[in-house]
């Protein structure tokens, strides 16, 4: 599998990765990214490294290529590689549906097209950095959700992913022992019930994780682990906290899951 | 422009920001992402929703779609709008390519198909947070990259998108005046000429940066900030550390750059 682009080749590689997912036994395959594909000259260079391949292992390449430029396209089109172009499928209707012609520019993807809308997605990241893991609690009157769970439940990536790719401001809290005997919603998060979404996960996995951080300890222990897991589901369930179980659930699916359950709008800038 | 998915969408948006770049004076256009639309009942309701907005503006909506069930697809392909579909357009080549059928799996994409890679990728995250700006200066034995640059350049940001997409261990350590003023590399760094990556900025942007944070410092100054700039840029140079200006690039290309001229694996796992 090739991943071609004039750019950096992460929305190539999304594609194939969407594409090659839906299907199963396929033999075991290499990946290998070139972005920066940018003339006509570069492209006949990666034509000659797909053949190579073609030839190296007597199958059909699959090459996932984002290439505006028609001209650096005709490059690798010809190659033994079957080329799946997302340019070359879906400009045309495009143009004709906008009444528009594409300026083919290189440069436009991946740039900071909308300065504002990069300016509000770096400052989400800077809010859910500052307020990871239950730091500056007095501040969460901006936050846009405030993710709860237990120690080592996956709060921080998700948070980090709703602020880098949907440029939502989330704020974590770690729920304690202490919060879950209580009857009342901790302190710090009480005022904003409608901005809560809770995170889940098995025992087990838990303690895994856990294990690595403290190796032997309580904490890291299956048994302490289940414990708090039924307390914070329970604390979830008295308080209607929507929630959703991370154990084999990526980040994205996770972020997704929240902006939906709780209506929010998400500002995807890439 | 309308994203539709039967998983989160994220795709789908990547694949329509990447095509409506290539449009210049487009039209104002209001996006909006429907994800999990699973069944052929809820891709009818979307239809409806596509027809409406035509009707509403007299414009034919943009539909950017990945929606792996021919049946599901079917509910919204005859709309009023111009349905691009990922999977409708490229599954039957690659069918052919691979000779395999596709197992048409809504559940596929997005769900932690790789667990060890995975993994990898939260490792990256962690450890990019705890080795983020200076903090545990000891342990970069273990960093794939070292971003260095003067303060509010852009290296967190760059270090957590180089964990989250690309699963790299990316610390970042601060270039301070003192640093500047010294004629080796800063003690901490030193032992990884080969690791480190520069970030340098516009003097007037990062004073508009700092500002922000320290409203009518010194620190937030231009005349600072140019000073800062200029020398960090000279130690850059004089120990042939490569280096990018972040001004006006997004942190996609930033990561996608180092990661190049750095020679190093990335591990979408997107």
């Amino acid at each position: 599998m090739f991943y071609v682009s004039d750019r950096t080749a992460i929305t190539a590689e999304t594609i194939g990765h969407s594409l090659i997912a839906q299907f199963e036994g396929s033999p075991d395959y290499r990946e290998v990214t070139i972005p920066y594909v940018d003339t006509p000259e570069k492209a006949i260079a990666v034509n000659a490294r797909i053949n190579a391949a073609a030839e190296a292992d007597g199958e059909t390449p699959l090459v996932f290529s984002t290439l505006a430029d028609p001209q650096t396209r005709a490059g690798i089109i010809e190659s033994q590689g079957l080329v799946l172009d997302l340019f070359h499928v879906f400009i045309e209707p495009m143009a004709e549906a906008l009444a528009l012609e594409p300026v083919i520019k290189r440069t436009r993807s991946h740039r900071i097209s909308n300065l504002s809308s990069y300016e509000a997605r770096i400052g989400a990241i800077d809010y859910s950095l500052q307020h990871d893991d239950g730091a500056r609690i007095k501040d969460y009157d901006n936050a846009d959700i405030i993710i709860v769970g237990v120690s080592r439940s996956g709060k921080t990536p998700t948070c980090l992913y709703l602020a880098m790719q949907f440029g939502i401001r989330a704020a974590n809290y770690p729920i304690t022992e202490e919060d879950m005997e209580s009857s009342t919603l901790p302190a710090p998060v009480a005022p904003y019930p409608e901005r809560l979404h809770g995170l889940t996960i098995d025992a087990k996995r838990l303690a895994s994780i856990r294990e690595e951080r403290r190796p032997g300890s309580r904490y890291a222990s299956v048994e302490q682990c289940r414990i708090e897991v039924r307390r914070v589901e329970a604390l979830f369930k008295s308080f209607q906290i929507p929630y959703i179980n991370s154990t084999n659930t990526s980040v994205e699916e996770i972020a997704t899951r929240v902006v939906q359950t709780r209506g929010m709008e998400r500002h995807s800038v890439l």
